[in-house]
C-alpha cells in the first residue's frame, strides 16, 4: 500500500506501452504504477513517477521490485518461470500466475492443454526435427506454418516454411497453415474472485505478421459466432486460472472459430476499449489483478477503429509537425504515442476514430495512420 | 523538446489534480507533463516523472523549471505578475501570458475589464472600506457579497455580509447578491493562432461555496442561451487574449446571464470531459497552449453528470474498501481520485456517470460520491 494515498501499489514488469497505457489507467483510480522499465527511456519510464530500471530475467531485481507492492503483473510474457515460481514462494503476488502465464510463455505447452480442453486448435504438432514437420506437412501440405515455442511477438518466431526450406534453430512446433477468412480477438477479464467480463469480439487486421488495424465489434460478425467466442474465452481464463486479462486470437475460418494464440495482459486488440469501451482494458487489468469488481464492457459507439503508427519515411517533416496536420484535419481523431522515435516498422503509438459506420471511421483511421506514418493521405503512396 | 521523443515539454506551475490529470492527457500526446509542485506528495508529484519542487512565488524556481519547456502553464492563478512578467522578458512562453492571467488573478481587474466591453456582471463597486460597502447596499440591499480581489478559490475569499457584520481585512470588492436560478458554466479554448473551440454549456451546482455537481448538458438551457453562453465565452478569450482554457462561470438569473468569475486553467467544470467529450480539457489545454489544432468538444453521450468527492466519515471502511463496494454497486461508474488522503471536506476526487436520462445519470453520480464519502448510500443519511 502507499502510505501516502492509502491505496494500493501494483508493480508492472516491463515498461513499454502497456505499461504507460496502464499507468494512465493507474492514475484515475488513485494510484501510481511501478514499473520495471529495462531502460530509462522505455515508454512507461519516461512519463512514470516510481520506475525502477532492471532486467526482468534477474531474480534479485524482480525481488526488490515487487516489495511493497499489492500485485506484480506484467507488460509482455518474458519473466521466466523459475522466477515466477520462486517469487511467489517468497509470498509475491503475482498475476497471472506461473502456472496460467506458463500458457501464454510456451506454444507448446499451451496447444496440449487446448486440446485437453477440446478447444478447436490449427492442426499441429511438436517439431523437435525436419521429419516431424514433414510429417506434419505430409497430412496438411506444403507449406505450413512453425513457431518458436517461446519468445515471438508481433510476427516475429513464426515463419512459414515450404518443403525446401531451412528450419529456424530453436525449439519449435509446426502447425498447418490455416485458410482463414479473417482473423478475431476475444478480450476478456478475470479476477481471483472468479469474477469474468468479456468486451465485444473485434477483428484484427494484419500486415506481415504484425497487427495494423482493429475493428470494434468484428463487422458483420455472426451474433451466434460472438457470444460462442466470448464464451470459450471465458472458459480459458476460468480453466487456465487467468488473473487479469486474457486476449484470445481466433482465427474465423468461415466454418468456425479457431484459436491461434493467448496473451494474459493489456493487448493490441484492445486498445480501442481506451475511448470505445466505458471501460478501458487497461483499468479492466488493474481492476483485475487487484481484484477489485470489473467494469462495464460496453462500446461507446457503434464503431471503432484502432490503426497501429507504424515508424515510417518523414517526408521532410517531424512527428511533431504531423500532428499538427493531423489534428487540423480531423479534429475527433483521438492519438496515443508512445514516446518512441519513429524508425521504419516501429509501432510507436495508435490512433482511434469512432464513427457511426464502420466503413468512413476506418477511411478515418487508416488516413490517419498513413499521415502519422510518413506524411501522405493516398493509399497509393503507402 | 524532449530529445528521446522529438516531442516538446509543456511544463504546469502546480502540482494538484489538475496538473495530475492534465499529465494523464500528456502521456497520449507522447509527451511527459513537468510539474512544479509545492510537495513531493502533490497529487501531480505523485504519478509524473519530471517533477521540480518549488515554490511559485520563486522566481528562480520558476526561472529553473521553465528552462528547456516549449510553454509554461498553470494549475492555479497564484503565481505573482512580475515574476510572469519577468520570464517572459527573458524569453519564456508562458500560456496564458500576464495581461490575459490578470484578469483571473485580480477580481478588481476582472470586474473593470468586463464594464470596458459591456458585458453584463452582477451590480458591484471597489471596497476600500466600510462607506463603500454600505454605499452599494444602499442601491442594491443587504446582504451584499464581499470578495477578496486576488488569491480566493473553491469558496475561500468570498463572503455574505449583513448590515453588522465585520468587514475581512483585505482588499475586497462588493457585489450584489444576485438572486439566481442556477450556476452554469461555458468552458472554451483559445490557441495562439486563433482557433477557439467551445465545450457544451454546463449547469454547476454549489453546496457552500464548492461545486459539488456539474450537469453536462446543462438541463433544460434555452438553445439560443447557450450559444450566447459560447459566444460570450469566445468573445472574453479573444478579446483578453487567453490561450489556454478559459471557464466563464456565469449566474443564470432567469432573464439573462451574469459573468461571476474567469478561470484561466482546466476547470472543475470540465471534469466530465473526460469521458463525457471527444478531447477531454485537459487534452484542450495542452493543444492550446501548444498551437495544435483543437480537439472535438462533442459529447460522448446525451447526458453526462460530475460530481465532486469531498472526505467525510469513513463509516470505519477504508477508501479502497469502498471502491470496492462501488464498482460492484455500479460498474459503470467512472472514478478519479486525486491521490490525497480523505479529510472532512477536502476534494479528493470526482466521480462520472453517462447516461441516456439527466435525472438517473444525476442519481447514480450522487449515489458514488455518496458512497465513497462516508459509505453511505442514502441522501438522508448524507
Amino acid at each position: 500500500m502507499d502510505t501516502r494515498t492509502g491505496l494500493p501499489v501494483v508493480g508492472m514488469v516491463g515498461g513499454g506501452q502497456l505499461a504507460r497505457m496502464t499507468h494512465q489507467a493507474a492514475i484515475a483510480l488513485g494510484q501510481s504504477l511501478r514499473v520495471l522499465a529495462a531502460a530509462p527511456d522505455d515508454g512507461a519510464a519516461l512519463v512514470a513517477a516510481d520506475v525502477h530500471i532492471g532486467d526482468h530475467t534477474d531474480l534479485d531485481a524482480l525481488r526488490t521490485f515487487a516489495k511493497g507492492c499489492e500485485v506484480v503483473t506484467f507488460d509482455h510474457e518474458h519473466v521466466p518461470q523459475s522466477h515466477l515460481v520462486a517469487l511467489a514462494a517468497e509470498g509475491v503476488n503475482v498475476a497471472p500466475d506461473a502456472a496460467a502465464l506458463r500458457y501464454a510463455q510456451d506454444k507448446r505447452a499451451m496447444r496440449e492443454r487446448l486440446a485437453e480442453l477440446g478447444v478447436p486448435v490449427p492442426r499441429w504438432a511438436p517439431a523437435a526435427d525436419r521429419e516431424a514437420v514433414s510429417a506434419l506437412a505430409a497430412e496438411v501440405g506444403w507449406p505450413v506454418v512453425v513457431k518458436a515455442v517461446s519468445g515471438g511477438y508481433d510476427g516475429r518466431g513464426v515463419w512459414v516454411v515450404g518443403r525446401d526450406d531451412e528450419l529456424p534453430a530453436t525449439e519449435l512446433i509446426v502447425e498447418e497453415r490455416v485458410p482463414l477468412r479473417r482473423e478475431l480477438s476475444a478480450l476478456v477479464a478475470r479476477s481471483p474472485f472468479g469474477q469474468v467480463a468479456a468486451f465485444p469480439v473485434v477483428e484484427t487486421v494484419q500486415r506481415e505478421g504484425i497487427c495494423v488495424e482493429v475493428l470494434a465489434p468484428a463487422p458483420d460478425l455472426d451474433p451466434e459466432l460472438a457470444t460462442c467466442a466470448q464464451e470459450l474465452a471465458i472458459r480459458l481464463a476460468t480453466e487456465l486460472g487467468v488473473v487479469g486479462l486474457l486476449a484470445v486470437e481466433l482465427f474465423d475460418t468461415g466454418t468456425g472459430l479457431l484459436v491461434n494464440e493467448l496473451a494474459m495482459r493489456p493487448h493490441n486488440s484492445g486498445h480501442w476499449t481506451i475511448e470505445g469501451a466505458r471501460t478501458s482494458q487497461f483499468e479492466q487489468h488493474l481492476r483485475a489483478v487487484l481484484d477489485y469488481p470489473l467494469g462495464d464492457t460496453a462500446p461507446t459507439a457503434p464503431a471503432v477503429v484502432m490503426a497501429n503508427l507504424l515508424g515510417g519515411e518523414s517526408g521532410g517533416m517531424s512527428l511533431d509537425e504531423r500532428l499538427h496536420h493531423l489534428f487540423a484535419a480531423d479534429p475527433g481523431i483521438k492519438v496515443h504515442l508512445y514516446g518512441k522515435q519513429p524508425r521504419p516498422g516501429r509501432k510507436i503509438g495508435h490512433v482511434t476514430a469512432l464513427g457511426e459506420d464502420m466503413a468512413p471511421t476506418r477511411e478515418r483511421a487508416r488516413r490517419a495512420a498513413r499521415w502519422l506514418r510518413d506524411a501522405t493521405w493516398d493509399e497509393g503512396a503507402a
